[in-house]
């Protein structure tokens, strides 16, 4: 009943292909096999490519190395767009001074700090610098206590009218075939619920994760919405997100959504992509 | 501006009082000062009352037991309608065989075991006694490992489409002056969200609360709504569950509403009491 | 998959039905075909039956004799438990004096009306009687102009802090084999996000409608929630909340459930009945 | 004990002022007296503005003569910013063919028009022409029957899987000092519930609306974020989306926000403007 499009064929008919990462490019058990294969095709064509993704954990530079490791060495740093970026470019134009109380681990906090600001853990809050956090980031689900620390975070947003920057919107994550971990978009919907207060989210299907890469191309390029193309396997974010910018949109069966529920999916949901195809997999048979 | 009403002449109006425990007879620091000369005039005017709490940490003879040692030594178990009373009930009617998982101290979980049924916390739920829970429960915030049993009931409720069972609705309770801890119902809502499934939840404001202390006062006597008030200091849960319930209804001030933040909450929820009073106390100069 | 049960032999478990009205008793073709056989075996066996219904258009004696019309003499007015009636309750215990706004047909309100309270169409509200408006109530989705009265309504919310009573909670309900008309619980929701206000909602799931009809058994006969099971065509509403309630509970597939999508349906809300069948109708070939 | 800042020195520290227009620039009397001498103090001191306004009832051309017609003749078309314009930009990038149903008056669908998309009132869909309806757009919240149409919406909805476009999200607008008139995204709200599909909705707090302008300044000179502030009335549309979109933000108190309730809005709600002042209006003393 559904079309299935031929990812080859599509990338033909745009200059700009972003992709979502997991559930895309790799999932839990690693790369997408074959993936390399749509790397090379989109080089051997002069096209350009962007990873679009939410994920606060890592910055680009670690994100790029994630992908080299496993084999993949064609993804450059400077073509990886995070919602952890979007948060640390908040921090720099909103946040002056001050601490930045954080929820994640050192390594993701690390990247934050490149804004000059000082950082830390939200154990590390106490009565002596308190007044002193402008700013509270959620960053990871791991690398801090659970009870603790969330019972922290509730009553330093009691006390203080701070912005509270969420850098990772999705409630849940793919940990193997049948298990998911919550993800820090999850914990931070309850303490917003429990404090009731509006946070500031960042990561798809806001537009502003499109707008991201779309200035960075064309910081070196003239482009138009009509030339770029969004991959995701998601409806809800990469699918509604890549629309709602104006962009076209390819939903892929190598990730969240499974071809047997796309279509009840896409009635329920009204979240209709342009093309649905098998995965973001360029057949090697195919590139020449 | 604010009518402001003397509680003894509230109760002499009607023949049973209802109270919620938290913020109206004790708080924090303990006893509401003076508290016990309510009750003794409760009693001295032939009139009755009910404890009606969105408590499941503990079973009515623990908390009966827990005033006592404060120092109300009024307090029967009889008298005490806790929300895990409700959960209890619908173990009791809906489960009839199988693993009952929950999270919560042991303490939670022996009132719920009194029901027969085999509890187990989450974390002793594995591949090979899985297929044998038939319901979760939530019954407390402490006694487990947030991180690890959280993400564990996920994928449980993944697994398994069981009723998941919410023994306590409050999103926070107060520890001291300025703080508050996460309750278990503010936990149970983020857990909602990422599975996406309708949860059971018993607390006020549902009627059920205020039905089943209803229908213990009936198995006596017979009794109208006219002549049941309700005293609480929430407006969202103790007075518009009253207030639902078809009770006249008395905030106070000793607990979650200030005085001077109770006319805007008023105006900006519509939920409106029947009567204002400062406390629930009832001078003890007042009582003869 | 799943395991179809045999309505007669589940009526023959219990002392009395529930039934839900639409989907399962009738449709908006007339009655269901044969289900006056189900009312005849009930009688035979000398069980019992409520309906139990979100429906506030109409009185019980009006809604049995739309059953009698249609030609289900069996239907008795004193067995019709509507979310009407619960608000009807409500204002006969909560609002003493001044007048009750409506939304809704002059017949929805003569039912309210004979509370002895003074009811007026929203139209009718103005700057000489709104200080009087003690409550207002959602009642019917027709007997109103819909843009000049909604935004009467908000405006009247905004000026008076006076309870609002949603007497249906349902959101839509089918006019044909395709299309659906908005309820007025659908057209209340939209108010309430706008005032950002709580409203009294009344109707299935919550509690209050079944422990009305439980209390309506139990003025002339002893009953136990073991001995009561819920009929309905809703998960989230029938089943979701009979479940709740305490009681065992059938799904049919003559309403808004499709037997294709039943599976899919539970497993994603975890909203699962006791039993499952066809239909509430008893083959006439059976009940002797 | 809120700092009050003074709006000229707050102008000569940025390049471009971005402004909201109900509540800011006028209100339902009008303009606010003197914004004139705001925007001469802007023509002299060789600074920008922008008017950033969800508001998709008439073109900007439309817009601009409105204030002309006021007495305010320096606002220029181009100068405007409305949430109608991105979904223009939407249809015009995302629906290639087939008929765009709408909500609105005919003013308000003459402005999409201009896509050269073929527009229908939804009152004209019907049997004969509904296969080719590609999307729905909601515009204004006059110009149809509301029990009608919106009626025919929910059905055409759940016929169709096509994107629902909302072109401006607030609840309600003030239409004189006391009352309120319900605007078009109160009533999308209401359908997006009852057929539980995601729309895609254009207005503040959500980036798009602020790239749009940020990104028409960028055509013809370089600017940085740090040279942009926001002036609203608003604190959940005009700073949180401000503040999202990394600009720097003022509150001013002639429009939603009373003087008396920001700081408890502000504690409340965690969203912070980095400047507050009575109004946008500069004193004509003090231009020069």
């Amino acid at each position: 009943m559904l079309k299935i499009d031929n990812f080859k064929s599509i990338i033909d008919k745009y200059e700009v292909v972003f992709f979502d990462a997991f559930g895309v490019l790799k999932n839990y058990k690693g790369l997408l096999p074959g993936i390399e294969n749509t790397f090379s095709y989109i080089e051997s064509q002069k096209k350009e490519y962007y990873i679009v993704t939410n994920d606060a954990s890592r910055s680009p530079a670690q994100l790029a190395d994630s992908y080299h490791r496993l084999g993949l060495k064609a993804v450059s740093s400077e073509r990886i767009v995070s919602s952890g970026m979007l948060a640390k470019e908040y921090l720099d134009l909103k946040v002056h001074d001050g601490i930045v109380a954080y929820l994640g681990t050192e390594n993701s906090a690390h990247y934050i700090d490149s804004s000059g600001l000082h950082t830390l853990p939200v154990s590390a809050i106490n009565e002596s610098n308190i007044e002193k956090v402008n700013a509270l980031v959620f960053l990871d689900d791991e690398g801090f206590d659970w009870f603790r620390d969330l019972n922290l975070v509730v009553n330093l947003l009691r006390r203080r009218p701070i912005p509270a920057i969420v850098a990772n919107t999705d409630y849940a994550y793919p940990v193997n075939k049948n298990d998911v971990s919550i993800a820090i978009g999850g914990v931070a919907r309850m303490i917003e619920n429990i404090v009731g207060r509006e946070f500031i989210r960042f990561g798809k299907p806001d537009s502003q994760m499109f707008m991201f890469a779309y200035d960075l191309i064309r910081e070196y390029r003239p482009i138009s919405k009509k030339e770029i193309v969004m991959v995701g396997d998601t409806l809800y974010t990469d699918i509604l997100g890549g629309n709602k910018f104006g962009l076209d949109t390819v939903l892929v069966f190598s990730g969240n959504t499974l071809q047997k529920d796309a279509e009840t999916s896409m009635t329920t949901t009204g979240i209709v992509p342009t093309y649905i195809c098998e995965s973001a997999v360029v057949d090697s048979g195919m590139i020449f």
